[in-house]
């Protein structure tokens, strides 16, 4: 099947979106956890996450242009921290949820369930229920003219995660972690290995490690 | 397990890729199909390519900084066209091989086994092998201060993928072609659909649709 520019625009919006949010491949599925200067939390899915480098240990993430309220984003600029909490096999439902358009006087924590943990003297709450989290420190955020979205980039302060997903050559293994994926708005996806194959170089076969 | 970002820093540099390559969640795995303007084919494999928005349909992805070649990026900037083509359990090894540095001379294709396909006049080729492919138009790049990487923003001229994945409002069910995703730097992973949900609204149950 073929769809051209002209096709994809002439989509309604809900097709649109459902549609292109999907042909990216499999997205990461994250919790960002944040606190404004009120102390009031906000919980917020988001599967835009990526890698951006290992030296500093960087990530981004694509801030949507919403008319409305931004609470995040908010807390993010005030306070420049935030975290990122890996969405599980058990923890879908709730994570969803926090998609829902809350007052800033409901914490999603509160409205979905998911307990509030706070480390180390981190401002920024992190998910209990999570086993894969992050503190982040905004680095910088660079506007995307193109489309009115903006990357925000922070740095990895601290990482958690448990020790038997960690290998000795310093992968982790998230996806034993039971660590899902999103494909388009809301579909949701657990992932299985399938192989770890050796460094490519040329003229050489691939290994199986 | 807690690391801080003193005890990351402190890894050495391949451990150091392996973990925070892996932390930041499930990663989409495509395929960079791009010509030179001798008529040279590349093809490179990216885990870093992004939603970045449905109207117009743009994806980006992350261009990390090299001393030595970028074909792939060289391509792109000479001719403002290249493909993305999704990775499926299929076609892992030799989609992986085309992350070996190879010479100019040296066509990805041709070294891996991968079948290069014209469709529809576009410049640039395909992979013909895979089932969810896309034009790319270069539409901007964006200088990522930071870590001296790099955003490349592409808008989607044409999509191809089966009618069979196709669902009546849009989505498509990528995971039902078998695409793969990818875990830090080489570890390849199935994916397999756990839920859908309904458009999460405060004080409404989701419902798996």
């Amino acid at each position: 099947m073929h769809l051209s520019l002209e096709d994809i625009n002439r989509l309604n919006k809900r097709s649109r979106a459902n549609l292109i949010n999907s042909v990216s491949g499999i997205k990461s599925a994250n919790l960002i956890g944040s606190i404004d200067a009120e102390g009031r939390t906000n919980l917020s899915i988001v599967s835009s996450v990526v890698h951006l480098g290992s030296h500093p240990p960087l990530i981004g993430y694509i801030q949507r242009p919403r008319g409305a309220e931004r609470h995040t984003y908010e807390n993010i600029l005030a306070t420049k921290q935030y975290t990122l909490n890996a969405i599980h096999s058990e923890i879908i439902r709730p994570a969803h949820q926090t998609s829902a358009r809350y007052a800033r006087e409901q914490s999603e924590f509160e409205q979905t369930g998911l307990t509030k943990e706070w480390l180390n003297g981190f401002s920024a709450p992190f998910v209990k229920e999570a086993y894969v989290k992050m503190a982040m420190q905004l680095i910088e955020i660079i506007p995307i003219p193109s489309n009115d979205t903006e990357l925000v980039i922070g740095e990895i302060q601290n990482l958690y995660f448990p020790s038997n997903i960690y290998k000795p050559d310093g992968h982790l293994a998230i996806y034993e972690a039971n660590t899902v994926g999103i494909c388009g708005l809301d579909t949701y996806l657990k992932t299985e290995k399938i192989t770890r194959l050796s460094y490519a170089k040329p003229n050489e076969t691939l290994k199986e490690i």
